[in-house]
Formats: structure tokens, sequence, C-alpha cells
């Protein structure tokens, strides 16, 4: 089980909380009536994708002893334009920097998608996923 | 288009940060090679869907003139035992406190749900949304 609850403040802003205690701000631009104090929704759970990716890929590389020095993720989301506004697409560009084999990079990403990233198997019903990757020097 | 990134720090500790400008740290608890420093991100992505949906249903409440003074929405996710361990089931459960007609409660939450939701839309391909509702007197 995973819980989480949220509580209503004021206007659009929002305190999300989680199992683990932490708690986020959510809100939207003060065009769509919040005060812009945080991440609005869609970008939250465009967050959590993110983080389940870019966890399983880094364990992957650590696990192969690839000498991983840096990861950053890029996620593009496409999303309906008619209610409900869901994400079609989501692309995920993986940027590894340091001594890291492509292969090994391109492999670690392959198994988060079809295998061990929850949030990616969340969302694949309705979402397509695709993904691009290179490994930069570092610095 | 709604677009995220998320950069690497150190362990299971990643910063993500979204179009708005605004950064929330991901993190593992430490049993599971992190710092216990943020929320994980399966958490993350539960408080996007809660974001969503409760900005609809006080939006929807406020345009009905209902007196809402409060609302807390809490998630109980169920995932999968084995990789990958999605959703499969997300149970909302809406507390709206004030003189808020339960009818109009249900309806806002409906139409969340079914109409102008885009998280609960995106995981509902994958994930059983199921929900239950009440009016608490304020205080």
């Amino acid at each position: 089980m995973t819980n989480a609850n949220i509580t209503w403040v004021e206007g659009m802003q929002f305190i999300a909380r989680g199992d683990s205690g932490h708690a986020i701000v959510i809100d939207t631009k003060a065009e769509d009536g919040g005060f812009g104090s945080g991440p609005g929704p869609m970008e939250v759970l465009l967050m959590g994708v993110l983080g389940c990716t870019s966890m399983d890929v880094i364990s992957i590389l650590k696990k192969k002893r690839q000498p991983v020095t840096g990861l950053k993720v890029l996620a593009t989301g496409e999303r309906r334009s008619e209610h409900p506004k869901c994400y079609t697409k989501i692309h995920l560009e993986y940027v590894a920097t340091g001594e890291v084999d492509p292969e090994a990079l391109a492999r670690a990403i392959q198994l988060s998608e079809e295998k061990y990233c929850s949030a990616i198997a969340t969302v694949r019903g309705v979402t397509q996923i695709t993904s691009s990757y290179r490994v930069e020097a570092a610095g």
C-alpha cells in the first residue's frame, strides 16, 4: 500500500503529504486562480514518473559497475486538448555523464521501461512512452 | 505540453523541477538506499492525482456556490506485488467541511473522475479508481 493525502489551504493551493511524512505544496499559476506557489498537479505526476525511472536507471548502472557521475532526465508530456487533458505521450530523454557504456545505459532504460518502473507501468495504459538517451562527458 | 526534468544528486536523492520553476526533492527511505529526504516517486505520483481531482472538486463546489470551508482527500493505493509495482487500485476518500450539500459534493467528484481530472484519466487505463465521500461539520 502506498498512501497520501491532500489538504486544501486556499485558492488553488494544497498541501499533499505522503506516507513518508514529506509534504509538498501543489498550486496553479495566478492566471488559473492560484498563487503560483508550487508545481501544478500534472507536473507533479510527471515528477513521479521521472523519479521512478531515474532511480531504476541509477540502480541498474551502479549494479553493472558503470562509473556514472551524473544523470538528468527531461520529460516532455503531450496532452489531450479536450477534457480530460490526460497525457497522450511522454518522451523521456536520459542524459548520463561519466564513462558510461551507451549500451549499458540503453539496457538500463529498457529494463526500467519494460520491467521495473512502477510509475511508467501505471500510466502506460493511456500514455505512450518514448525515450532517447545520450552519454555526455562530465563537466 | 507539460514538461519537467530530474537531476540525480546522490544516493537515491533527486531534484525534480517542472515548467513552473518549482522543484521538489524525491528520495527513498534509508532502508532502500536513500536519505529519506523527500517523498518516494510513487507517493509523488499519488500526490499528482490528489492535486488534480482536489482542484476540480473545489472549483466545481465554488461554481455551484457551495459554502465549502475545507477539503481533505485521502488516497489509498494498492500495488502489484511483482515488478512493475504499478497501482492496481486507488481509493479516494473525499472529506469536505462546511454547509455543503452532500449531493453537490457527490456530483463534483463524479464530474472530476469522469470528465475533468487529467491525472485520473492518465492512470485509469491500468488503475481502478474508486471513491467515497462525506461532509463533516467544521471544527
